[in-house]
């Protein structure tokens, strides 16, 4: 069955053309996209992407391309379309349409496209073994809490980890300290048990998984430090994981070849991906 | 008359949704742009253009859509079926299309669209009095000699100065030195009567105009140096311009609302917009 996608209005073979060619996504990369798991027919966490996605539109001076409750309707509506009880959905928001010019004008009209398609989440053996990671420098923009469409640097940087048979790349800021994942967030727990993590701030996307991992960690009594780590720190940790929407709590066992404690996923990122799993509805998913 | 486009190997009417869904350009701003002007149904600078298009594709391990000669007959053509003499011809490489995934395969087919629209140069009033621009941190990626449609950090900065009544933002690096404006080059004209301008580096893009005045001036017997200046030079330095494709040499008079010089164009500058104009076939277009 080909997949339909939502695109302005209208419901759509994913394989129509169907965007315009000076949509200034196209052209300037000037939009703002979310990304969200069903799992068994239940989307998990839209309030927590649908404030997300607010928060980008707002930081680029772009209006919702609907209300809530509408755009919830559309993600709904798009992914009963493709009929796949456990689905990814991709949400772009985007300036507009308009000849092509650098600034723009106050009140375009925003473009919106969804797409569904199958949740390919992590294997059961990569959850038991774990992935590995590569470092590179952090060569993005300075507004990276803002999660925009402009993510060539991202895809360079995944790609180098591809090509490395490495799941992702860790991102290092001048400093040489991890910033975050390609497509993710970095974790680690250090030698007190204590799970570390990046603070918020504009070097790093707020995720929806670390944000939900975050208060799972509390309430099961596991302490959090929201700090910068060094590269070597997150070598010589006792464990590391990363996390996002569809890799879910990923162990991370190798750091550029050099394998995290023992090589194998520790207890605290097991118990985090216990715990995510259950909260997600998705607890026998591994 | 509709303007006509070219997009993966059909014309078409520059408002019909052409795009696909899932070209790696719109979602990951995975592309590759170039800008040319047609003045009097000729076409400026090709091969300079042509050879920064492979430079930037080859940054980003892209083929080319197709080869040089298909390519310049393609714009030809597009130019052509637009009937405009004076025209600016925007030409964008996409990585191609592909289900959405930040990493990519080896041997993706290219997206290519051509689009054609009226030339619109600076008036003979901006030539006249000049324009003002305004300084802002440069907040881009660390990769700014590749022409990539990344530009949300561009457009954000361009947008700003537009809201100061301004017609650019000269960035600053941490340095508080000049990189170069959101989509044109940035120079001064020092105490010596010496052109100054940040010389190529990951910093800036090379701009084609930026070359083409730097030869105008040597063989003018203007001395050049290619090295960064900061902002405080530039506000005192004795003319300011910028350079663009479709800019041209366009004075600046105002830094953040401070004149330059006695706030009027410079001799220096005159004489190399005059330059450049015969150059590139424009002599009367001021």
């Amino acid at each position: 069955m080909a997949r339909i996608a939502y695109v302005n209005g209208r419901y759509v073979s994913i394989d129509t053309p169907a965007v315009a060619i000076e949509d200034r996504g196209y052209q300037f990369a000037d939009g703002i996209y979310e990304v969200c798991k069903v799992v068994r027919g239940r989307f998990c966490d839209l309030e927590r992407h649908l404030d997300r996605l607010e928060r980008s539109l707002d930081a680029m001076g772009m209006p919702m391309p609907m209300s809530r409750r509408a755009l919830a309707l559309v993600m709904e509506e798009t992914w009963r379309r493709n009929a796949l009880p456990d689905a990814v959905i991709y949400l772009q928001v985007s300036r507009g349409t308009a000849p092509r010019n650098h600034a723009f004008g106050a009140s375009m009209r925003p473009s919106l496209v969804v797409t569904v398609r199958a949740a390919k989440f992590p294997s059961g053996a990569e959850l038991e073994k774990g992935v590995g990671v590569i470092s590179l420098p952090d060569e993005r923009w300075a507004n990276c809490h803002i999660k925009s469409i402009s993510l060539l640097p991202n895809i360079l940087a995944k790609q180098q980890a591809a090509k490395a048979g490495c799941r992702e790349a860790w991102l290092l800021d001048e400093q040489g300290r991890v910033t975050e994942g390609s497509s993710s967030n970095a974790w680690i727990v250090d030698g007190e048990g204590r799970l570390v993590t990046r603070p918020l701030g504009r070097e790093i996307l707020g995720g929806i998984t670390r944000s939900v991992v975050i208060e799972l960690a509390k309430r099961d009594g596991i302490e959090v430090v929201e700090r910068a780590f060094t590269l070597e720190e997150a070598k010589a940790a006792r464990e590391a994981f990363l996390t996002s929407t569809t890799s879910l709590v990923l162990p991370v066992t190798a750091i550029d070849g050099t394998p995290v404690a023992n090589g194998h996923p520790g207890s605290v990122t097991r118990r985090l991906a216990e715990l995510y799993a259950e909260a997600e509805g998705m607890a026998t998913a591994a």
